[in-house]
């Protein structure tokens, strides 16, 4: 897990370029927190406007921040001119998502040619504490010569 | 599937007021468009702010509205007074998607006394047609006096 | 879904040859009942050494079974010369499995170049009836020269 | 993760008089290898007659001891007089399973009143050493007062 050699020697700036593209995150205001090669971490601050019906964070940004967690973690680790695309993701939900923000952090399990498979734990951190909230697997594809890169 | 008698007369109203306090639903611009017992389509307008690097719809917003559909089409099915919670979804991206619009339909899969499967397919519609973008599996579980209700 | 023009002349031979080198299927006492382009049927029988601790047919049993009828059904589709590998799937158990024989039936759900999405649904068999026992995800990946072929 | 209490002072030889009556287990070869509180490892020795169509270890094998070392992980900590349900599992294959003998290690990530949510990595070994081969989420369902127990 993680502690990986990346392919490209310019992998961060590549992980942080495509973060940045990603205006979806934005709409979160998820920020990348984290980034080493095989892990990246996305936190996510609690918001009125990102809630369920219960008031705790909905389990779909939960799973945005993880999903691009994953996708990145197993970017970092791709060769250049490649692009990352979820085949894949399953996600469970343990405890209502509820304190100031949540981090989720993804990490390589194996990084294949075309299939790269990652965990993701996703964090939340209150004043009382903190507690895992999620647990994902993601399944990730190395994409080349289909017109897309990142 | 579906077809299914509801088992609280004002399931509907309860439906549509739990999904009117998501306030991430309306956070996507995501839209209620087919209420039935055991089966709920959830709409999602493509915006440049949902999207990934790549300009397609993010695979969390199309996670997030089939969740949700999951979700309340097993809440269409449950005792008044209960809730519902989301244990576990997995989530398949089968196309990019692009296009005007995303919908995701929940359908119950077997609804049990504390556990109901559901699935969801999420389609794309384009002014080129129509198209298969997603498919989830999700459990729902029905909570009973826990201080919380839908 | 299904009724696809399979890309591979031999594709039936070459789906049951490759069935017939699965001992693990023979194992279970399964067979390919159906098998149509995209779609393929495997039965196993009920019997006493198949079952987990409250004498229904093993969760494994049925996984089992389903992961094989979604890769042969992706294999129906692929062309000559490729391999089928399962990448992942996911089973929800939708009901304790009894009765005389349960039958998975694999559909493909998306075949591209490189991944085959396939559900399967495992129905279980009695005097009584018939009763949905188990829904699968499986994503199928197409393996080209890496030294293995079906 | 694990180093929990068990609520029931008997959790050793339920689990493994439960684990006894799985004859699935048996006709796999499969063997209970380790047992502590959250915490189950079972062992299955590769034999020709387990294998899928090139010669690997069936994915269905590896769900198959992977879904009852979750489930005996989750047994472990449940309170006497309930049983254990698998509702639903999803597993990577990491790695064509070769060698000598697979071990899945199954472990409580989450263990709440109703739902158990734990994880499971099979390890392949052979003379040349030890491989992650496949990685399991699983969803279980402590049951009370249905007429079953373990």
């Amino acid at each position: 897990m993680s502690g990986r050699e990346p392919q490209d020697p310019a992998w961060e700036s590549r992980v942080r370029d495509s973060f940045g593209k990603q205006t979806f995150m934005s709409t979160l205001g998820a920020r990348l927190t984290r980034i080493e090669p095989g892990i990246v971490d996305i936190e996510v601050a609690m918001r009125d406007d990102l809630v369920q019906q219960h008031g705790f964070l909905h389990a779909g940004v939960l799973a945005s921040v993880a999903d691009s967690a994953c996708g990145y973690a197993a970017l970092s680790l791709m060769p250049a001119g490649a692009a990352v695309l979820s085949i894949e993701f399953k996600v469970n939900l343990l405890a209502p998502a509820s304190g100031e923000r949540a981090v989720a952090r993804g990490i390589v399990l194996r990084a294949g040619r075309t299939i790269t498979v990652c965990r993701a734990d996703v964090t939340a951190y209150s004043p009382e504490g903190e507690r895992l909230v999620a647990a994902m697997t993601a399944t990730m594809m190395t994409v080349r010569d289909r017109g897309i890169s990142d």
